[in-house]
Parts: structure tokens; C-alpha cells; sequence
């Protein structure tokens, strides 16, 4: 593991001293590179680009709160929504928190700090060893997996997003904050394999709802500790390649971190900290080579948002980061389509041949075929063994 | 299971047909019963009332905040109270969430519903399948026991406490909530075993904290299914008699509800409703036999809190509830005791011979046995065994 912390700083031109990060995570970023601003994602964009702001849009947001309205079809009742809705409850209370204060938390805005820094600080001698307890704390306080890495200033949004007025506004930080504690949240796999349906949605609210809590207890321990820590999950920076640096995991064609104990079934969330903390390094599994040969994800997708070439630079909108090459989604697109479904969807997700439940020795077998030169074989066998095909939604009711 | 619904109503004189309950859960309530006024207990007391309130204990409160005061001895370290106090912070969170409007949600008041009950109600045919249903829809949200009783609003306090004044409120509840779901929060069977610390005190933390999202989950799916939903932990009504009432547990010589899979490391929350339900019984496996020849938590609470004798009508102070014949602690010197440790105190939880990880197949047998004749043996083999003994936090840190 590496401790020293590279000389890191905010600027849309990365210094040279990112390349052997990128090396190792496999980015390849242009000098054309530039930061993303939050406001260009496609749920910023519903409120204030007249290109995607429809009524229809506005009903895909108001279906998630408190009277939906049922569609009556298998996926689709009320108790389908009910528990959809339900399971967001937390990760939307602690959003509302600062309502007042035109904070949304979590999602525009990192999470408000419930005490500040204790006044002593704890002494760290070892920061490998103190990174291992990070870790193990943020385990007991519920993360499915966790990696720390230093903080990359090219993935901070260059601006947040004012949930008011849909303006930008400035994405600040404390100082000094050089290290990324970046945690996992697995989904839950019977309701992944349930998309698209309004009860699979249930999954991604537990994962927020789930990340909002531990980002909450695990930013306030090491508060606790003397040291400052910005807990966030959405909001503040992309944390898609911050979970690859940190370890979790490694990019794949469908726009997700496939990680090795739950595929592509994770929700992801951040710690900023100042906190001396040894670094995790990438750890490729053979997911890239994957991708080059599947297109499982590409083909299932309905609205065809998925790219079935190469990874490319270039990008089909606004929505999607600029200088970077890697498989994009059209993520205009893919949003119409949760519109018109009024439910969000994860086709992608459920027909991904690394969503398995890998605690069984079968599918840890299979992903260490699909990691192999024989990982053609593998992919003909997922496909002919019938994985990736919907589950009822019904089906997760009665089991 | 019973389906029909007793036609209870609050009164301070209960009904004759409480006689029926108060048998299969083995209550004696006589005819002196009142209900408890929750400003009774001794974390109300604590601020307003002469004999209790002192300097020592607000510093007890105090030192679940922001910076607790290192006491540098093992599960006294700056770690153990921060991690202990991240442990609290999201059912803190949400215990400040309106308190600005005077509620201290989960303590004091019930949590505030996020959305009304959905207009469109989910027609129920069969209360027992919807039984089942909520009950795992419960575990879904993180409960690891759920069961349902019949509201006895013998249980609901007489009054709330108002918490900017100290002065009591009325415990309000909407109409025709006739059911009551209880769940239990299994606690951390390692950090119990390192009672009496601060450290300890986060497996307590972790409890509340869980508590309060899956009761803001569970009651929330609850209203967006169109019927009315209170969530609550400590606040509303005594969850003791509740739980047993559902089936979750005996109640022990120790003041806890002893379950069959965590023993007496459970906390308890519950939900009102008017949803209809099959009501459970409850389902006595041994316990009060064995308590009766026990006197291992009365024998190590350091202030002698707990009773050696068997149960008695009687109470040692106002803060016991009047009229029920049970064993009952002294609450005053318990409470005395954690503020003199500045930290709580579960010695006669870590002690108690229910207290084991029921996983393991070989304590399963041993609690089989604990509810046989042979209970005197298995307590026997219990203290020759080790059982109940204190591991030093140092070893939680460092496994």
C-alpha cells in the first residue's frame, strides 16, 4: 500500500503526476479533460434544461413519494410502490434534513457534520493499520466493502448544483482534505433481478437509505477522532472512478463499478478526510476483457443507450463527462426511458453476467472462468443456463 | 393465531378481559395498577427531579456528544466513546429532526410520519398471510424479530414528557390503532461481552440507530398502503410488556425481555396501527423457571439494583411501574451507578446464561437444556465454563 500522498490539486488540467494512477486504474483521460458539473446530470437537468423538463418528468420524481399512483401490473401495484417508496424513507429524510436552508443532502449537498472535529486528535502512527480499522468500522456501521484512496480534485463536480434555483454554486471543501474513504453498498439480488418494476426500486432506496446512515455514523467517528470528514453520496464528486482507484472495483460497459462480491449491484458513497490513511490500489479481475466480448447489457437495453463498440472519447450529450475515454452511456436516453416507465431501470444491471450471488462457490467458480480466456465460454453458458432473464416481481411476494 | 380484536380502551382500571392475556404472558396486574407516567423514568427524572438531577449526571448525557472526555482505561479511550457515539448519531438525528417544534422523536414522541396514509387503501382478505408479509417486509427493513399484539393500552404512559419543560403532556395517539407491531434490534454479542465500558455502549448506539430507520421504513410502507402508522421506539408505551405480548420473549430477572435468538441483547421498537392483523401469543421457553433459580445478574450488579427474591407486587421508587407483580429493579441506584461509570451499564445483560450466539448449534442445545429440569445444571456448567465473563475492549479493537 502506498501512504505518501501525491501533491494533488483542483485544476481542469490534470498535472502529469495522475499518469501513473491512470495507468493503474485504467483511465485514459485527454488533455481535452475537463470537470463535470453536477447540474449536467440527467436528474439536475429535469428541473432546469427545457430539452429534458417535461410533466411527465416531474411525475417520474412525485411517483416516489407518498401516493403513487398503481399501475396494477405485476411490479407495478401499490404495494410494489409502497415498498419502494418506504425503503428511500431514510436516505429522503436525511435529503430534507436542510430543506429549509436550500440544502438537498446527499444528493446536491455533502451531508451537514452533527458535531465537528473533537478538539484532540488521535495520535496515528500507522495509518495501514488505521486504514484497516476505517475499513472495519465502516463494516460494523453496515458498508457491504470500503477502499480509501487519495483524493483525485478531476472527479469533484466543478460546480454543485442550487436546489432552488438549479443555478450553480460553488463546490466547496474544507482544506486539506487528501484522502477518499469510498464504501460500498451490495443490493439486494432477487430484487435486482425483479427491473424493470417499480419493486426493484426497493433495492436502490435501501442502498441509499443504507449509505445515508453509514455515512452518517462513519464521518462523525472519525470526527470523533480530531480529524474532519465530509460525508457524501451523490453529491461533491463522480464517484465512479474514485471507487476504482480505491479498490472496489473496475469499470464496465454498462456505466457501473462491477466489484468482485456483488457485481454490478452496488450503490457507492464517500468520506472526505484529512485522516493519515494508507492508499488501496486498483485491482482488476479480468472485468475490461469482459466487457470487449459481451454485449449482454448493450443488447438488453431498451432505449438503446448502451455503446456496443470500444471505449471511445466523446460524448452524445452534456450528461456525460467530457476528455475521458470509456464506455459512455446516452444517458438522455436512458433517463426518457425511466420517464416513460415512470420507475427507474436497471435492465443493465440484472443482465450483467457478473450479477451473481457470488456467496455461492458455483458463481465464485464462474467468475473466475469469466476472468480467464475462456471467459467466451462463460458468457454462452450464463446466457444458455438462462441467467439475466427477469423474475417476476410476484415472484419476490411469494417466495 | 387470534384474529379478532379485544375491545380494549385505555383506563387505569383494566377491563376483566385483560384476564386472558395477562395469563398467556404470564402477567400478574393487580387492582392498584396505573399506567406509568413516562416523566417516571430516570432519563426524564435526570432533568427534573431534586433527588436525581446533578452535575454528574448531565455530564453522563453530556458525554455522548461531541467530545467525551478521554478517560484513557481500556473501553474508555477517545476510539471507544467515538465510536460509541457515532453509533448513536442517526437515531440522534432523527431525535432532533423537529427539535425545534419541542419533539424529541423516538424518546419523547413518536416519529413524525413523513407522508400521510396513501387515500387508496390495500384491501387485506386475510390478515394472517398480511401478517406474515409485514413481518418479513420488517426484516426486509432491518428488523431481526417481528411480532403483533393487540394494543393494552394499559402499556401506553399516562403521559408523555414535554422536553423543553420537563412538565407532562398528553400521549395523544390517533383513533382506532387497535394493533401494535413489535420489533426487536439484536445487539452485538462481542461488545455486549465487553460491558461495563464506553465501547460497549456502541452496540446499544447501533441499536437506537437501527431502530430508527426501520421503524421510519415500516411505517411509512404502512401508510403509503393507506392505513395509519405510529412509529415508535422508547416514547408512547412500555415496548416490554408489548414484546411479550407479541411473542418475542420472557421477561427475566434482569428487567429484559429474553428472546430465544438474541437472549436479552435486543432493543425494542414498535408501531401502532389500524392495518388489520392476526395477533401472536406468547411463547415461553423456559425462562421464568430458569430466572427463578438464577441470581446471576442480581449477584454481579455492582450497585445491587436487582432483586435476589422471587417477583413482588412493590416498588423501590417511582420510577417502577405500579401494581404488577414481577421482579423489579431499583432504578435509582442503576442509574446512579452509569453516572458515576459516566457510560452505561449491561453487566446483567453480558451475565445473563440466555446471553449467547445462538447460532452456534451447541447453544442452541444449551438453551434447550436451560428449559428443562436440568436447568440447574446448564447454570452450573455456564459459570464452570467461563461464561458471562468480561472481554476487554482491547480485544474488540484488535481480534
Amino acid at each position: 500500500m502506498k501512504t505518501e500522498q501525491p501533491n494533488y490539486y483542483p485544476s481542469n488540467h490534470p498535472p502529469d503526476d495522475f499518469a501513473e494512477a491512470d495507468r493503474a486504474a485504467g483511465f485514459e483521460v485527454g488533455a481535452d479533460f475537463e470537470r463535470f458539473d453536477q447540474r449536467n446530470d440527467m436528474f439536475s437537468r429535469a428541473f432546469w434544461d427545457d430539452g429534458v423538463q417535461s410533466k411527465e418528468a416531474l411525475a417520474f420524481f412525485r411517483s416516489h413519494a407518498d401516493r403513487p399512483a398503481s399501475r396494477q401490473a405485476d411490479g407495478f401495484t401499490q404495494k410494489d410502490y409502497a415498498l419502494r417508496n418506504a425503503a428511500w424513507a431514510v436516505a429522503d429524510d436525511y435529503a430534507d434534513r436542510n430543506k429549509a436552508n436550500g440544502l438537498r443532502e446527499g444528493f446536491q449537498d455533502p451531508q451537514e457534520p452533527r458535531y465537528p472535529p473533537a478538539e484532540q486528535k488521535l495520535k496515528i502512527d500507522d495509518p495501514a493499520a488505521m486504514t484497516l480499522e476505517i475499513k472495519r468500522v465502516a463494516h460494523f456501521f453496515g458498508a457491504h466493502m470500503a477502499g480509501v484512496t487519495a483524493l483525485d480534485p478531476r472527479w469533484l463536480y466543478a460546480t454543485r448544483t442550487e436546489v432552488r434555483s438549479f443555478e450553480p454554486k460553488p463546490n466547496d471543501l474544507p482544506d486539506g482534505l487528501t484522502n477518499v474513504i469510498v464504501m460500498g453498498h451490495g443490493m439486494d439480488y432477487d430484487l435486482v433481478n425483479a427491473y424493470p418494476s417499480a419493486l426493484a426500486g426497493a433495492a436502490v432506496g435501501m442502498g441509499y437509505s443504507g449509505e445515508a446512515t453509514t455515512v452518517a455514523q462513519l464521518s462523525q467517528y472519525i470526527r470523533n477522532l480530531g480529524y474532519q470528514a465530509v460525508g457524501s453520496m451523490n453529491d461533491t464528486a463522480l464517484v465512479i472512478p474514485m471507487a476504482i482507484q480505491a479498490g472496489l472495483g473496475e469499470y464496465g460497459r454498462n456505466q457501473m463499478v462491477i466489484t468482485k462480491d456483488y457485481g454490478p449491484r452496488v450503490r457507492f458513497s464517500k468520506i472526505f478526510t484529512d485522516m493519515p490513511l494508507a492508499h488501496d490500489q486498483p485491482k482488476p479481475f479480468g472485468v475490461t476483457e469482459f466487457c470487449n466480448v459481451c454485449r449482454r447489457c448493450a443488447d438488453a437495453c431498451p432505449p438503446k443507450a448502451l455503446p456496443f463498440g470500444p471505449p471511445e472519447v466523446g460524448r452524445a450529450n452534456r450528461s456525460a463527462i467530457k476528455g475521458v475515454k470509456k464506455w459512455t452511456a446516452d444517458c438522455e436516453k436512458c433517463f426518457g426511458f425511466w420517464v416513460k416507465m415512470k420507475s427507474d431501470c436497471a435492465i443493465c444491471m440484472r443482465v450483467c453476467p457478473f450479477n451473481k450471488d457470488f456467496r455461492k462457490p458455483i458463481m465464485r467458480l464462474a467468475r473466475r472462468l469469466a476472468g480467464t480466456r475462456l471467459r467466451r465460454l462463460m458468457l454462452w453458458l450464463d446466457i444458455k443456463l438462462g441467467y439475466g432473464k427477469r423474475i417476476a416481481p410476484n415472484k419476490w411476494w411469494n417466495p
